[in-house]
């Protein structure tokens, strides 16, 4: 792997670095840590990477590992820099040969989605969005058995994302993180949309597997001096006729990180809380509710999917650092498998993709056209 | 206390009752218990009341008791029958001198609800419309905590209500209950907004002290068959400028009666949850989330709007038919204070009135007439 | 009903006198609220009783009310006294042929216990102990799945009941609660264990069917100053075999009235807190645990016991005044059955009796003796 | 790292594994896997280790390494054998220069115990003994708090420890986890108490800073045909006078691994539980009860020892592998110091050592001898 942002500093870099290393699948072999050529060599030093693979931009990185011989060179690039570094550097890999690990949103523009969606097609390397939550075992098991028709035809999903975090205007005291998630030239055309609301959009459609066909978006700046939002709701339709809700905040002081998302069907439905994601809470019409637990080994076992990403038995948590994991194992596995030319499972196949990320940068593009119109209703075209 | 309403089979009629029993304030003195004669006759004795004490019409019971010395006959009707037959006892109540006591929706119409409201003003009775939720005293809490200031200005109301009793067409199935609820001849124009969509809204606006200003409803008939609305969604903005949403659904399978509400303002944010009312969240920019409990004892103490309204130390729940007693003591205890001159505390004076009845009811005309609309935003007008 | 104790200050006789409002069942007919004869008269009148219906004695008010015509005389008497003065006020209402009502522990010794156990059996009258937490419906759910073998043959009871209310030496603050508990001339001879571990012995014995066979107590005074144990731990035997463990503390600090059981068979396991009482975890060796909830309907329903108990819907919360009313009905309604030559139901006639307070004094003479002893076990014989 | 143990079919290897790989810190550097040859090859091999470095006998990987240069050595062996191949790879490592990592409870007996902590103390080299549950932040927060005073002199310790995983003899159907640790040869003298009852002794000794002085236990084989104890229950003493409470059981059926621990000191309390690990709630006498979360920037922050050992942002769940991790990471950055000659932070030397497993031995024994003593209270000596 050869990392390009995650400097010191940086949040998700070292999350990228962990979710890497877990399975021991996965080696940091390199990485342009920063655009400061001394941060980013002190960043190498600090990983144990010799001093010849510490670059100094992602172009050199590229080119000069491209010109490697196959054993000695990276296999893939992970791109963990703010959203307007998401482009190029992955373009430039795909150009170069190599497979891209990408931080969500997908890019800066929808164009730009479908310009990478373009060239992975044409490559066919693997492209992994990290969309975390989809991680998780148990969203894993609520695919599963929405798939399975345990819950009967789905008829609503309410999906909640609310943060406390961006509460006052912390991005004026020096928060690093704050600050280019709320500047429109490094973050795009949304804020807490594209920062939470995409997971919240991404998670909703695969665990249904439905699509949001349209939207009604009220779209807000709560605190004053910010530039991007930090707060929406969304009344959504479904390709299926469902309909739901989508909740995104950034300014629900006092919340941490409470993604959650409920689904009901004609027979059952279903809830999952990011904060305590080996739970699963299963609803009957006519049965007490039933409490589906990570790792657990039932009469009617968990899926193959929820098994093939849980890591330990029942009762020892997992959590957002084995989802994010989870997505990085199965992306390993997948190009091991194609490597070796082997079959690869549909439960390593399943991770996010290149087509996740155009949704995604089309969620943006939609749910903000959707808060400046006076209409009800906007259409969700890709 | 004279009942109209309230017959064997009858769900909510056992209910008021309980809830009138409790404190020992208020007796059943009389009742117009069905409308089929033999009915409210064996009702009236199964309750033990005098054979002359069961009336066969309400216009009967209100009549008779009217001409009675002053010391024989009832003090209030309580109006426990479907949405249809409100209007005409609590009209015919208020003029002939009784106090009112009704179930909401109040009325039919939002009309009706305007000419009862007339009418109170200009007698000068006292009605109670039993928004059974804002009798909780934790839901006092709330309401105390938002109006001291202790969250700052409030930027986000989210109140969801689901429900999954009417998952299916149960209507057909002889259930009562679902019934008359999905008959637009006996529910009026709404049926989930009116029966739950209601008690969310007012449950919002009680706690935050504001008022909706306008609405983006998207209104569902999910299960094929049915002639009223058994869901909905609704983007909210108030008068101070902050949002919300409001969730209500008859179709989440296996929710049982899940009303929550969650209110975030500038320095702090507040959970409450129907099933498990005793509890309120508190949570906070820079501090660990607060847990406040009914009837406990802090240094800080409670609201004396909450202690007004819990009857047993922490730790000893009170439930549903407490939060209704509330309703009924406060009210009883209102007429008390007036019939003997006295002045009636606030917290006495605290309960839902004529003029909730009014919001309520317009409440229902603006969501059903947003949900039929192309334009996002209907105004909220009384 | 006539009452014996309970004048303004009391906690307890309030909650009695709701108990007995709720159904509509019972009417409070005269009483002895105080042994000051000016509180007595003064209490009666807030509570709209006849001037001549406020006892200044029970000894009074049992005479007089015996030497009534049968339908101007009260039915039975409530004791809601301090431990000392039950017994006296027992006796004497059953040899004047009055049912009695009595709070838990039933006398101040066991001696005195078993001469009311012989008494009732001798005059075939009726005694209800207000074991409060027996009466709450998901208690008797319990009860029922165990009797049924769902969980197989018991193995494992833990039951626990912590409170923090007794932290700091209140009694010595005017707190009127603390002072008689704590008091060995009022109290008798425990403390803690006397006033809720006989709670938590009776819990665990009603829901497992199981007798406590023998104990092996570590008994504290935690608060230096205090003359009785506010604080305890008992490893269990039963008499089948299985083991268990009994903790009770009142020096908990920040804990409310946190009684919680867990029962665990060969086949299954369940557990119930007091503070959420409508939920019962029930879990499986093979399936995920389910969720039994008061008042819902399921396709397999809830036993007949925790039906007839409940008032209101799933989802609309009864708590400790609803448990405690429903020893009131069932006590009430076994009394209508008695005094109409009825057949009188099995749910009706589940309610805590004699026996069970004369195990109840066993409690508390077994678990001080354990206590003081250097040897392990202490057979618990009655 | 040199692993002794962990070959394919092994869980707590994988666990290990994982743990030492999420930091960077550490890589496998060789292993004995297993004590059948082919096994531990494979094993290798799967873990891509060079052939050579795929040892048939923990001899033989300990003799080869230390006769290697420093630099192409292992630094340290990890020993993750069932509990009767503990101690003499662990001598034999301590007696190469080798330091040792070792899973709980230490060795088969305490009088090897003893001997390890006198070679530890000899050596002068490190030894980690992984009770894992003490390497969560939120118990370090509670650790904390309580070494703070924050609670005032501590009175209760309630530590708990039910599973159900051991409800059925499944050491007869091919369970390889049960079978060695049901198995007097592999396991020890004791079962539950040495499985899980050490660690819950071990967090209630490290949360409170206290030492238990005496038990009285209760020791059963609650499984017919078991041959070890798998349920116990303690009363305990500790030095400071506090008395508590611990139970351990693996028959408590659908139990998972709910290890929870609660603490009561004068002025407050503590509770935490395992399974939801990122929660400790905080009580008062009279403030409401606060929930301290995992990562979260409070105004009076968490513990400098609780930040050390959080990798994410509050919200983000961290669990059991990052537990495991903690106690890798602490270990490997104490071993860099050393190597380094730099001070070590008092957070890193925060691990786990001989002294607790020596603790842990004894633990086993006196518990074991409690319950065969017809005496209560049996003295707890090392």
């Amino acid at each position: 792997m050869g990392m390009i942002g995650g400097g010191s500093g940086a949040f998700i870099g070292g999350v990228h670095r962990i979710a890497a290393n877990i399975d021991g699948l996965i080696s940091l072999h390199c990485g342009a840590f920063s655009s400061k050529p001394e941060v980013s060599k002190a960043s190498g030093e600090a990983l144990f990477l010799p001093a010849d693979k510490s670059y100094t931009s992602f172009e050199q990185m590229i080119k000069t590992e491209a010109g490697l011989p196959a054993e000695q060179r990276m296999d893939f690039v992970s791109i963990v820099t703010p959203n307007h570094v998401h482009f190029e550097p992955a373009m430039m890999a795909l150009d170069h040969g190599f497979h891209v690990v990408i931080d969500k949103p997908m890019t800066f523009t929808l164009d730009e989605a479908k310009a990478l969606q373009q060239k992975v097609k044409e490559t066919g390397l693997q492209l992994l969005l990290t969309h975390t939550y989809s991680g998780y075992p148990m969203v894993k098991q609520a695919k599963a058995m929405v798939r399975e028709g345990k819950l009967g035809k789905i008829r609503k999903v309410y999906v909640e994302y609310p943060q406390g975090w961006l509460s006052s205007l912390s991005e004026k005291d020096g928060n690093k993180q704050a600050s280019w998630r709320t500047d429109p030239s490094k973050s795009g055309k949304a804020g807490c949309m594209g920062d939470i609301g995409t997971h919240a959009a991404h998670l909703a459609e695969y665990i249904t597997g439905l699509k949001i066909k349209e939207v009604c978006a009220d779209i807000n700046i709560v605190v004053p001096g910010r530039l991007l939002d930090d707060d929406g709701a969304i009344l959504l339709h479904f390709d299926n006729g469902a309909s739901g809700v989508l909740i995104a905040s950034q300014v629900a002081v006092g919340e941490e990180n409470a993604l959650k998302i409920r689904v009901y069907g004609e027979k059952g439905g279903l809830e999952w809380r990011q904060e305590e994601p080996n739970t699963l809470l299963v609803r009957w019409s006519d049965q007490p509710m039933q409490v589906y637990r990570t790792g657990v080994g039932y009469a009617d076992p968990l899926s193959s999917f929820a098994a093939h990403n849980t890591r330990t038995p029942g009762g020892h948590p997992e959590g957002y650092l084995e989802a994010f994991a989870n997505l990085y194992r199965n992306f390993a596995l997948t190009l091991q498998g194609l490597q070796n030319g082997q079959q690869v499972s549909a439960e390593a196949l399943d991770f996010p993709s290149v087509d996740d990320g155009v949704r995604g940068m089309a969620f943006i593009d939609t749910v903000i056209e959707s808060g400046q119109s006076t209409q009800k209703w906007t259409p969700f075209i890709v």
